[in-house]
């Protein structure tokens, strides 16, 4: 078997599990953000063009349905008289309330953004010490959706009680007004969010800042590993955001799930079969899936890669977690390297991903003696039926199934 | 000489010492534990059951008394009017009291289990502000030994003292009652609990959970040293945990003991040699022997192993404490590595363990030099009756003279 | 193409942007220090000597308008009845408001030195509990600038809110004095000032003090990063510096700066390659540029590198941020490494630069790719004019235009 | 040249310099403590004992006048009306103070101990809490010198702040009674000692303990660096504490000093030469000299090594502060290493020492360049007049002159 892209990603289904939890994501939120492609550059036009596509290109339907408002969307200041946030008029000259309920009358959802610091990362002003009267706001705005971020924290950063409190008292904020709105927690994966986030927010970032590059090394996101990074920065590639989340899977699931940071497909930094893995990738760690182009230009093969339906069921398959690297080989010194991960999904079925990083193709043999070591030498001996997830079956739909495997197969990635 | 196991042991005789300490666990506690084999799975039925047949196979005779219901005896919630613990009433229908009074009468010990969190690590209610309550409550059931876990601690952990604190807590809960109960602290190794545990618990342990392999490196338990891990994890396979426990044998002793987390054998992850060689390992580095095993339902092998009186009357020693690792040698680059282990035992007995994780037979010189240290060169230069612990005497104990041994020998451990 | 120094540095020209902040340092500071060439040997004299030899030289025209006296200025104590700061009687016979006004009435800038301590770093009075009274002294005297150390600091450090605080408390005192006096931060890199120090100081060091020498290590500088640093240490040659601030970079912007330290051009340690490497890297990284020469007796060679206009004007470029290090080669293993250096300035001016720490002649290819990694393919694709900012035009102005590259080019960068 | 030790001593002659500090310790203490050969097993006549040998043998002209009780002299319990310290009955049957007064009628000094924990590190009474008690009572027995552990903290260690304020309520204990109370910190180099015990200590401990041997990795002394080790452990080797002591040479000098942990001189443990090199080490790094032998049985050779008045010169040398290591380059892979230190003394003097830590004999050129790269060019490029130190000259007192040198020399440093 022979496959053409930088990642080779696999469904094999044999028999059956299930889980719950009460509130919000349940299954990892999808949606669209204004940051990584119009940055500050927004308005109601902006928000509401990117609904309009979402609606047009049915992307709710597949799951896509928080429209996510971040930085910049502010006043010069708050109140003066009741310290509540107030939104840039000009920007926004029917208010943010009148802008959700647009959303809403879409059947979509409406998220916000700030920051628990002094100030945004855009120097608006932050929620810290503002936190109630900022979750009453947002609740009268008819929020759904909280990204809250971590710049200008004043130094309460460093220990992971210090970092817990700032976040929890959001938390309970906006626990407080009767409104069910997601927390995603957007700290960086400082203190190891993954420790403690789990009981207070949906979602926690677990790096700095993804930037449209597949897994070259910047030094602006400096550490090799991020259990005890002390700066997390930003153009942090997606290949290097996978290799962080590889330890930290272990600590999501329903309800609470790491966020690889907002997806760059369609934003141009990256090949087809770069974007492709950046898919396949985040959807099997089960990121939050948020779309982060421009939603109202996409070019086909854009389109064709977020909407790979076989991928999202992945993503949102109810009741499990995330994959789980099995070995990560280094293909020459310093050159990259090849990895296999394994996903368990409800009844039986299970996802295997191979990606390579180096600029080698690389042949290996699968042994799923390595694919179901956790499921145990009963599961390594049965037979499975094997789906190419980027391929097409007869009907048209993504994952085509391509016979059956035992014992092992032999797999071809391209650099 | 030539033995055919992973790891090569012997115990050396020669001439005193002693030590003792007030309260429990002077020797390492022993016992089984319903959470490697049966998780949440658990009820009345299944703890009677693994009591009885503790009895029928002789296991109490041998040290293994404390019977311990690990996590999801819990009801759904505490009594709201006294916010004491319950138990499930479908698992446990005759309460836990009585349990643990039909455990007494077998002449066993009884133990439970909670979490200095909110909520356990199955999502049961935490004891974290709780404390007096719980432990009041243990008490009154007759509880004889606590499992605290460190779940859900809401991001008090990260610097010694807030852990510690956390902790001790609980200590002083269990002190108050009156009642003798052995205090195991299950905080992963988090904040160095080596340091600051021996003086409020029994013992605590060192690393993340253990899995069912001897030697494989899961990304699930990522850090390659325990002194300043930041996610201690899961997957951890038994000689990953040895190598944790290396440098922190100096901090456990009488009443105070470093946890590898319970045993794995007879759960089928390891060959035969394997299982001996955590056996063993387990056995002189002074970690408590808790079973992990269904021990209702045990293979000769594994029966034969966990039976063997020689390395149990070594693990119960009094006075002494754990081997310290003389010199461990990378085989091939990354391919595993030979060691040498030394501790010393009442009476001017010791004991010798060569332990291989490489995939190659390895015959090394065992220096008498290198085996006695810290004796210094009178020991070094002395004649030894060496005795083989895992070959049976011509009486059929565990033990055989094999002979007497001056300056070195040479041993070949298999892979 | 190939140039003869130690460093290759371009100037690239295309076409416009901007940003504004309120207060101080809105570029780097720059100046000159009584520490790197006096040390403890200060008086009213040396520092008048000096502003004279600012003017004379007209330094003070090409920006370095700030004259700062360093430790030692101090009295042996504390006014008995009020606490406020007194300077040294015998060395300052007419005061510190005398001196700052001959300052002044040159139109110059005059700075002050305290500790964030219980004592500065030679010994005399601290300000830690003292921060009111000092700044409001400070205010009475005229004083422009505080560089403020960390000595003596009593344990108060060790966690980002912990050193914040301590660091606040003066950012706080002299907000409230009424006069702007820009606030230089010198905590040497502890606790990852460039995460706290951006909202409460103009700049702040990164490392441990610098000492006259280009590349070598030296033990008394010990850790390899800045980023989890616990002992920034002292004799931290400019080349490892350069190393510390190449992740951090991304912190600093309009008004608030990474303080690589003094510069150490003139005393005497270094090549005239060094120095100009040294220079040239302060520069395009916006470290203050604060001479630590003796500048009344300056060698023309000295003088010819500190008074480049155009690496000045890099510097000094409004509303736009350090370069960043794009990639960092060793060259042997352990013998140095070459390393590529971009940055923007205003109106589509960038700013390559190629350093070679290394005992060997380097040749390499600069790519359009790698240059204008971060502004993308449309920018990699334009043909640009070079400037080599170490040659002089034909008007005997630094930056001389010679050519135009497009794709890439080569240069050689000599040992 | 050639010279027949692991380590090759000279101290070189030029030309002045001076400090000096209010209170104790302005140079380094030296003395004798009962700990590294009698353990627990101490009494009034162990160490009246002692301090007549050491009358007897003069050392106390050599400057060892402090006569250390170490751990152990506690009774069971402290006054439980008062809380006042108690000394064992059986012991110190005529009480501390009169052993005091005997040691102080032989002209020399004593000194106790105690830990900053709830018990010592031998499980006796601890100081934390009872601070003010216990000071007091010192002083009542006339006691010079408190060595203070870190056992038993209770957690209280794990920043710089939890750890200074913990050793800062003795210091400030001490002081408060009014009597000069040298005070040895001993918390093994956690949190940084050399950071915020100067101001507070006139010693600190940069180690886990030391062992009797030169340079063997025991898994007990388990960090490769101090700067921020979380187990400072016991069984460092004597080459393992002078790569710790290394980088923090810079915080010692007059009044407050890096302590290397007491001399295992006379213990049998190592070579001839490689006591020389611990000696040597120990002495130009501005160490206490502790000795830790049995002084009432000195071999010849032992008391030969600890008398070298040349050593002890340097060590003692007024207003200077420790060696510095120059480099360090490995012999071969893992084998250690070869290095080179030098130091400053007063008038012109320098030391300089050349060590070996590898099984491999060197000869090596140290150039002038290097030994005094500190000093520059002028120092260099003079000529010096070379001292062994390891020789006597004609009137038998060590230090020969053997020549003088310019520009480079070459010595041979044997295994």
């Amino acid at each position: 078997m022979e496959f053409r892209t930088k990642l080779t990603l696999f469904s094999l289904l044999l028999l059956s599990a299930n889980a719950s939890d009460n509130g919000l994501a349940l299954t990892p939120q999808m949606g669209w953000n204004t940051w990584n492609h119009f940055g500050c550059g927004i308005s109601e036009d902006t928000i509401l063009s990117a609904a309009n596509a979402i609606k047009q290109h049915e992307l709710d339907k597949l799951g896509y349905n928080y429209v996510l408002m971040d930085d910049c969307w502010h006043a010069p200041a708050r109140d003066p008289s009741t310290n509540a946030p107030v939104a840039d008029p000009e920007k926004f000259p029917n208010g943010v309330k009148d802008l959700s309920d647009k959303i809403h009358a879409m059947g979509l959802k409406f998220g916000i953004y700030s920051s628990a610091g002094t100030k945004t990362c855009a120097g608006r002003f932050g929620s810290l010490g503002f936190e109630e009267i900022d979750a009453k706001t947002y609740a009268e705005w008819g929020v759904d959706y909280l990204k809250y971020d971590n710049c200008n924290n004043e130094g309460r950063a460093g220990t992971p009680l210090i970092s817990y409190e700032r976040y929890n008292n959001m938390s309970m904020a906006l626990n407080a007004t009767g409104r069910p709105i997601l927390y995603s927690m957007c700290n960086w994966g400082e203190d190891g969010p993954w420790n403690f986030a789990p009981n207070i927010a949906n979602s926690w970032r677990i790096s700095g800042d993804i930037y449209d590059n597949f897994a070259r090394y910047d030094d602006r996101c400096p550490c090799t590993s991020m259990l005890d990074c002390k700066l997390a920065g930003f153009h942090c590639a997606a290949a290097r955001i996978i290799d962080f989340a590889a330890p930290v899977g272990q600590k999501a699931g329903t309800g609470h799930w790491n966020d690889l940071d907002m997806l760059e497909i369609g934003n141009g930094g990256m090949t087809h079969d770069e974007y492709v893995a950046h898919f396949t990738m985040w959807a099997i760690l089960r990121s939050p899936l948020i779309l982060g182009n421009d939603v109202t230009n996409m070019s086909n093969d854009t389109l064709s890669i977020i909407t790979n339906q076989a991928l999202i069921a992945v993503n949102q398959d109810p009741g499990t977690g995330p994959a789980n690297r099995i070995w990560k080989k280094e293909v020459f010194t310093g050159d990259g390297d090849i990895s296999l991960w394994q996903g368990s999904l409800q009844n039986n079925v299970f996802v295997v991903a191979v990606m390579n990083t180096s600029p080698h193709n690389q042949t290996v043999d699968i042994l799923m003696e390595d694919a179901f070591l956790d499921q145990g030498a009963a599961y390594q001996a049965q037979p499975y039926e094997f789906f190419d997830l980027w391929q097409k079956d007869s009907n048209g739909n993504w994952g085509k199934s391509i016979g059956t495997v035992q014992g092992k197969f032999s797999v071809t990635v391209n650099t």
